[in-house]
């Protein structure tokens, strides 16, 4: 490799991704320049606290105070960003880079979800990459699966387990028979759940990554906002175990799709049939299935999230871009994206679980079969679990229905006097989707 | 697009593949011409009998006879080879449209396996892109997978269900209580195996593509010779019911590894846990499992064959080189791929599936299990099935143990009064592996 002009580096953000990066590209560093065609070197980094310990040696490269400087710095070619948030400094970073005419390579989901138009703009007026494997999914290369592997396709639906935490709280709940609180508690202790964990319990993560897929299958413009999200929070062991006894495992998906002109974006808990792949992805994996016009249907799982897996990324994008990839951020002119309107719960038509907790005396089943009746929802089958006490869960399966004849029977069963608190529903994924 | 210049395509063969990529071209061309940066049109095609009938209009397109003229046609800029055969009219095709500058896509694994060096170094002396994502399980992305998505690692192993055939056979078989020879009359009734089945039912054609893959992931030249392959013909009923009552699915795998310094290449019909991925991949689908020192565990799976999948592969070949791509074939330098040794069973263990069939009587199992004790083999269990005639099965899960003890075992098995033909073993996939 001697002669050839390293790809310089520079890297904001030294947490556990950052200091990934590092040792990645030291420990691999021979493999990648084969690979790269050229060495990939870091030459600078930013964080906010330089003396933390983070188990690599950072005195070989410059230190930077104001992350934003990385962004003109004459000896950083490539700028990543590690620093995370929608906006403020990690936005301020991003478009100083591409200004600047730097490749620019995030793993910032919910500054892409939020401001990936623009940032794709201003990528193709400078004429350098924007990248963002690390993104979505971790170390599984689903950008690029859909980007470039599916690009022959027209793709009319993608379904995703987008978030490792979720997915661990709901298998540990179905492997050890633990209430989601449990669960939770003991993953936050080990270190796999946030002290503040409702960004990934609640979905919105999930629905930041499902927002950028959605955009680059369908090549629309990425939408968050038109995400509609539920998260696992409700979840109980009781839901798990009826799913189980059905034929079903839970688990938190994100589902877009073209219905018409207009697009479905949603991240919901779903019952998926045991022995579908989906059902197969446990603990912190993620997973990406695509259906596409010609190639049919796609399958990719991984580490969703880590230090290696997204470290494994971001290296992607940059041998990528010492290699002279640049092709645009969402696989297409960021003016040839379409705007599709959001399809609303009237498009929507599928088989669902609900389940509810009623007070255990006569009368309470004849009240739910009538709120059911008058939705017009039919229903495949309806069990009540023995109860140890006097609250009595009722779980019924629909045949296919619209959802809002389902939203509309669970409106009227809240309002029964037996009712105890909110119903639960899901859509369950069909067997062959 | 108006004022960009297309890039115009020649295609060599136009079976099922060559018609399909005509096909997907025409249906999705706007979609194309968008993320590719320029239309993709065909310009010239060729192939043996000019008036069959295709489903497709040819009569746009310059017939060309002799294919290896498309390699010096000035209305083609970039060659697709879909004739078949490792050597013959399809390699001719190759070196001309090489040494002619034109970029080169192919779905011919056969000649990949046998003359890929070749053919790598010739592309790279014309700097031009040879391209073969078809090649490697139908239309999933894992040739892109390993060589850009997971670029960043050094890989230690990949295993995949590499030809759908075989797959599509022992999922029939497990599923329908059916033999191979009923299963594998009925797929060739209905196109699913070719009339001479051998090549896929062999082994043969996994070992080619398994070929391919050892020498993405780790950086080695393609070395086909060298994999040790073992087709299905001799799976019977009993061991699939047998494997599933000991919690196994049998699947044909291709595994590739590192063993310090050398490369184990084989194809072999292997169990696999149920529960893991490789087990829920049923059907003609086809799956790869890749392992990387950062990313952990990569998983693909789709569609391993057909008119769709396939022509998707070639068409995503076509969009990277429309976009500029020009990346060596096997991801680094020819002159940079390691050759490395075979290890031989001998660097082999693991837990082992054995069957044999003895005459039914008294003292067998007593000579069976000393010819185990012998070698060295210890056995976690040993199953004698009941038996409706004269001929009783026998089988053994063995601890781990050396395959080379397997192996000895074997032999001394066969030589038993009471034998009745060759024994049967097969690796164990551990649940984590």
């Amino acid at each position: 490799m001697s002669g050839v002009k390293p790809l310089k580096v520079g890297i904001a953000g030294l947490g556990t991704v950052g200091a990934g990066v590092v040792k990645l590209l030291d420990a691999n560093a021979d493999l990648i320049a084969r690979r790269a065609g050229r060495p990939i070197v870091v030459s600078a980094v930013s964080a906010r606290d330089r003396r933390r310990e983070r188990g690599v040696d950072l005195g070989r490269f410059a230190w930077v105070d104001d992350a934003t400087q990385l962004a003109t710095r004459d000896d950083v070619d490539v700028v990543v960003e590690l620093v995370g948030g929608a906006d403020g400094p990690a936005l301020t970073l991003a478009r100083g880079s591409l200004l600047a005419h730097k490749p620019f390579v995030t793993a910032n989901k919910a500054m892409l979800a939020h401001h990936g138009l623009l940032l794709a703009e201003l990528a193709e007026a400078a004429q350098v990459p924007l990248k963002f494997e690390a993104a979505v999914a971790g170390g599984i290369p689903v950008i690029k699966g859909l980007r470039e592997g599916a690009a022959a396709n027209e793709l009319s639906r993608v379904t995703g387990i987008l978030n490792g935490t979720c997915n661990y709280i709901l298998t540990r709940m179905e492997k050890e028979g633990l209430e989601f609180g449990d669960v939770l508690a003991d993953a936050q202790r080990l270190g796999y759940a946030e002290a503040d964990p409702s960004f990934d319990i609640d979905g919105i993560d999930a629905a930041h990554k499902l927002s950028i897929l959605a955009s680059l299958a369908f090549g629309t413009r990425p939408d968050f906002p038109a995400v509609e999200v539920q998260g696992i929070r409700d979840i109980r062991l009781a839901d798990i175990r009826q799913a189980a006894a059905l034929g079903f495992k839970i688990r938190l998906t994100g589902l877009a799709e073209v219905l018409g002109d207009s697009l479905v974006q949603r991240v919901h808990p779903t019952l998926v049939p045991v022995g579908h792949l989906l059902a197969a992805v446990e603990g912190p994996l993620n997973a990406v299935m695509a259906e596409g016009n010609f190639v049919g249907r796609l399958f990719f799982s991984g580490r969703g999230a880590g230090e290696g897996p997204t470290a494994s990324a971001v290296v992607a994008d940059l041998i990528d871009i010492a290699r002279g990839e640049n092709g645009p951020a969402f696989a297409m002119p960021a003016m040839a994206l379409a705007g599709l309107k959001a399809a609303g719960p009237m498009a929507r038509a599928g088989r669902y679980y609900i389940r509810l907790s009623v007070e255990d005396r006569p009368g309470v089943l004849a009240d739910i079969t009538a709120a059911l009746r008058d939705a017009g929802v039919s229903i495949e089958s309806l069990i009540q679990p023995a109860s140890a006490d006097s609250v009595a869960l009722v779980v019924m399966l629909t045949h296919h229905v619209s959802e809002q004849a389902v939203q509309h029977a669970i409106a009227t069963m809240e309002s029964l006097p037996a009712s105890l608190g909110a119903p639960l529903f899901m859509p369950i994924l069909d067997a062959d989707a």
